[in-house]
């Protein structure tokens, strides 16, 4: 029986029809709390892109289905479309990087420090478990323009390969040319599946031939700092005018890191291969490495210098890019889960009151504190019992209480308790 | 000639196919001076909902379609439906507060204070110049729960009228029954529509006789306050008893206005409608009222008491909600033509050097203005020219900028320069 068979599907009291109950699949209502780990987290992401000077844009959830068509490779097919309802065909954006090249390209801007924020929408098999959903946030950091090689690249960092010597490397291990991205897209999914499994992809189904597939699994094998790219140098990969170019390339990125202070946390790695058809130079991919948490790959990037090009309607118009997309959901999973029994209501004060007929008295009440910024609020039952208000402050977690009478009405004065303690305090608390 | 059609499409250097460079119909990208502005009345709002004691969901954009189907009346033609892929029939959000009534249902939640600021999706006719968009943000806040009389009502405002009092003028000027919801959806184009041409739609179009038409004519055009609904009461509305029973609740509802000091702003007006299904007590609508900006109705809401018992799996189910949707874009594009103009790059300073070889040193600085949590870039070319450097902070309006030199480096000191008064800053800014 299918999850999806299992789900409850009960006849309305209002109409006829059959009515099932449920988020669309794979996706989600993000809870108060998850909420309010998202805008802490969202509000340091922010600040950070901001302490490099880059500027926030914010493109459409859909984009025409041809700007998208032909730049994910094999994950095409994850992408969702929108009906035909008459007009243009549209989609589902898949990732921010393609709408920021069309943004550029559209909007002829050629150089460019920009940060987006948002949701991006895969027909991927959803694993609630392991946190992979259909709709979820990216957060993208990316430097559009032509620079000096590695400068911007090493704003955007940390485990590193290059696409050039992942080029230079099927060469010599004898790949045929129109299998480089086909072959590239395999060697991806080696951090979910064996070297064994991989192999069987590329020669059962893919068809490479065991020697070649064998030659490479010597090569992915590699990974370390500069001294595995001197070693490389003088090796056979060396010897490949594509592969040495990516070599020096990423030499002078380690340099550059050196100076930044990133080299604790940058490798070398020849198993980095990224599926998108896109990245031309430099691609890396970021791994938590703290032993509590095992969250596999969260933020991943690199450089996609023919992006805009083939974008835009200019010929020849060139916006080399580089970027990088942090992939936040599993990181904030782990933090929601610290932060769900804490305390996250906003409401600093409750206005209860004593006896009947004190509803309008309440009002009064509200409206002042609300005036002077506090977060307040009182029981919509006209007659409610103290009881029950003070219950409501201990379930909410708010902290204080307000209570008034006939007596306090009169006197034109107010009691104020603290929840926990249950002590009255004397002086105002703001 | 079709704006369509004057789009400019052309030939891809790369591809053979015809591509078009934009985004979506009546979609846009927003550009960073509009989310700086969006950034600053988003948190206003949310300090405002979180003030009420209002918790922030977020929904996904996708809705299983039959969550949508008969929820929106004549509107319901410009829900964007996705395609079908196989699995689901999904479709884009329409509005918040369906989604936000299928959470209720689905979670068995019975009291709740929600706000979610976020875009829903419209395949309305696009008007770039009235800032009528296919893609716009809403900001809804919406009190769930069974309460006594108006009390959450009356926190999500402005001016007023009530369903029930529109049915039993219905009665009373005589449109059959099965004709309310069409005949309501005539009224709503009131403000948009001259009485001739709703008048025309209701009998023409609709079939409404003529001389009840003109009795709905006399009523649409009362307007004011408690005085209104009083003579209201003492007349023919009077004598129905749902629009008795709205008269009276709307007659409350001005009390607590008045004590939430609100009276300077709310307005009776029975000509206020609604295209909605779903509404079923009070319903009300903004109108900014300064002269110098007219952008016609910025909020809106109502009661909608039988939404959550349509959505959900178990017979009988009731949670009463009312709520309030901001339609912000028109607000935000006013604000947005102010600060078109002003500085809203976040840099603030720039590493400038003199002569060649200097960017490792460059770099160096760099880490260090960023670990103070400094806005700090440099230039991606090595050997760019001081004055380039410094056109660069006069254009994104960096305010200052250091210079280095090989005499800095070699003495270990920095000049920081004021790039406005091009003065030498003496102490350090920080």
């Amino acid at each position: 029986m299918s999850a999806n068979m299992k789900q409850k599907a009960v006849k309305t009291a209002k109409t006829a029809t059959t009515y099932t109950l449920k988020t669309a699949k794979g996706m989600r209502d993000y809870e108060p709390h998850q909420l309010a780990v998202r805008e802490r987290v969202f509000g340091i992401i922010n600040d950070c892109f901001k302490r490099h000077g880059a500027l926030q844009i914010d493109t459409p959830v859909c984009e025409l289905k041809e700007t998208l068509t032909g730049k994910y490779g094999e994950d095409s097919k994850l992408i969702y479309d929108l009906a035909d309802q008459g007009g243009e065909q549209l989609a589902l954006r898949y990732d921010l990087t393609v709408p920021f090249a069309r943004y550029l390209a559209q909007n002829k801007i050629t150089t460019m420090k920009r940060y987006q924020i948002a949701k991006v929408y895969r027909r991927d098999n959803p694993s609630i478990t392991k946190g992979r959903f259909r709709e979820f946030y990216q957060c993208d950091f990316d430097i559009a323009g032509a620079y000096d090689p590695m400068l911007p690249d090493v704003e955007c960092l940390k485990i590193i390969n290059h696409r050039e010597i992942l080029d230079g490397m099927f060469e010599i291990c004898g790949v045929p040319n129109n299998m480089f991205k086909t072959i590239c897209s395999a060697i991806d999914k080696l951090d979910k599946m064996s070297w064994d499994e991989v192999k069987k992809e590329m020669t059962v189904e893919k068809g490479l031939p065991e020697a070649v597939a064998d030659r490479i699994g010597e090569f992915v094998q590699l990974n370390g700092s500069t001294e595995l790219i001197d070693r490389m140098l003088a090796e056979e990969l060396g010897t490949n005018n594509k592969s040495k170019q990516g070599l020096e390339a990423i030499k002078l990125l380690f340099k550059y890191c050196d100076i930044f202070k990133l080299m604790d946390c940058v490798r070398f790695d020849l198993s980095l291969a990224r599926g998108l058809d896109y990245y031309t130079g430099v691609i890396y991919e970021t791994v938590l490495t703290q032993e509590e948490v095992e969250c596999g790959s969260i933020a991943a990037g690199g450089r996609y210098d023919g992006l805009v090009s083939l974008l835009a309607d200019t010929p020849k118009w060139q916006v080399p890019c580089v970027g990088v997309s942090i992939g936040i959901e599993r990181i904030l999973a782990i933090m929601e889960k610290q932060l769900e029994d804490k305390n996250y209501y906003p409401t600093q004060v409750l206005i209860a009151s004593i006896g009947k007929g004190m509803t309008e008295e309440r009002m009064k009440l509200l409206v002042e504190l609300w005036e002077s910024d506090i977060k307040a609020e009182h029981s919509f039952k006209n007659n409610a019992k103290l009881l029950t208000q003070f219950q409501y402050c201990e379930t909410k977690g708010i902290p204080y209480v307000i209570i008034i009478g006939e007596d306090e009405v009169n006197k034109g004065v107010v009691k104020l308790r603290n929840i926990v303690t249950r002590d009255e305090v004397k002086d105002p608390f703001v």
